[in-house]
């Protein structure tokens, strides 16, 4: 069972035993960030999308499900490109990072606007919200 | 920052969200169990694979890094599947959670043989280890 | 543009490809025919619950929608797994193709329910049948 | 097994199939060459990445093995997202695109550089180069 910051320390035990180790080139923190946060919203993307065909009134929701079914596939992508450091490519890492910032803010704005109603949506925007600003922070760290 | 159980707690709480919930069919500890341990072994299969394409001797580790890449796949779709309670189907649950199962323990016992040399592949073999145990425990409740 | 059977013969040049081709071990043409159906099958059901959500009456469609996600996500996993043939493991091989034959059946079953209403449910109804002989196929070749 | 053209057919019948059906937006065309050439380009990227790995020598192929490994999860991602429709948002859609069209310029690119030595990586170039063009394409449509 996991125990305190149990993800965050594992990422960077496995990122920091990679031979030919690169991520000193930009902050090692905002690169574990964003993949703890992928994680996160990818789990809570999923889920939320379940809870959403649960729900009695699926209608209203339907946009909600289809942004947090793009949003999970696009966090797991991204959370895959992120881990990955040799012959890392920055120009491909920043652009994927990018697209998940992006699909972050959209699928967090809509999730919003039904928290109010129910608590996963509430959950879910939380989540988007912090995972869009880890990309748009690791984003902004390669560009430098 | 994940604090103490977060990834744990955030898993119960989408799950219990849900208003067709039937997680109470199975012991829901077992179900979310299953989905952390997949988080996890999905996290250290990625970054051990790439770990072993960046050691100086890759060809002895070719077998661990095509392993880890299935096992990777596996845990995430694995992850997705559990994950999705409304209208779930037992049959097909318990196909996927044992498969998963099965790709644990290949892909941990590789591991397990580089884990005196790579500390990522001892860390590896022991998350395939903990999914393997995970996936047994659903599956073997999933059939009562 | 695709030409005939494009997608078979690129697959088939690229597995002849392989240093170190194993699959003369089965009948290559079982492995090439899994991958393609896999491919088909997956475009089919993410579609097909796309489709479902645009419908006028979703509730009747939940189950297929989430049958649909979970055969969309398991077709893509055994994709991935049945092209990779380096050091390639029989064991795990056979437990993923068999638990996407699986998922096929009950996803097919359920897709044809619905069939008569929805042209999109008849043609991902075919498409899971022919992932799931093919599937079927492989998994019996690797038995022996 | 597949006939001529069969994969484009079936998406465009999936696609038209949407009773929400908005891709008249953009030329429909765009939308299932892009889909088309994402299958195309993850199948292939996939294969090359396991063709590499059964090279005698690998060493020179880790970055081109990593960049292939990204593509897939990429275009996989991208094939997706474009293939739903219902309640299609334009901005999380462009922004993906536009990434996939990243990944493919720059995995090309490197898979281009062993084009001699591996017909793996010519074949493999030459899909990353037509999913770069459609994803291209596609993103300039969506811009107007």
């Amino acid at each position: 069972m996991a125990t305190a910051q149990r993800t965050e320390q594992l990422i960077r035990r496995m990122l920091d035993l990679n031979a030919r180790k690169r991520v000193q080139e930009v902050d090692e923190t905002l690169v574990i960030a964003c993949i703890e946060a992928c994680v996160e919203c990818a789990l809570t993307c999923t889920a939320c999308a379940d809870d959403s065909l649960a729900e009695p009134e699926v209608l209203p929701l339907i946009r909600s499900i289809t942004l947090c079914l793009d949003c999970a596939v696009i966090c797991e992508a991204t959370r895959q490109i992120v881990t990955r450091q040799t012959e890392r490519d920055v120009g491909l890492l920043r652009a994927q990072v990018g697209a998940c910032a992006v699909a972050c803010r959209i699928c967090g704005a809509e999730c919003e606007r039904h928290a109010a109603h129910h608590e996963h949506h509430r959950i879910c925007a939380e989540a988007c919200r912090r995972c869009e600003a880890a990309c748009d922070r690791l984003a902004e760290a390669l560009l430098t």
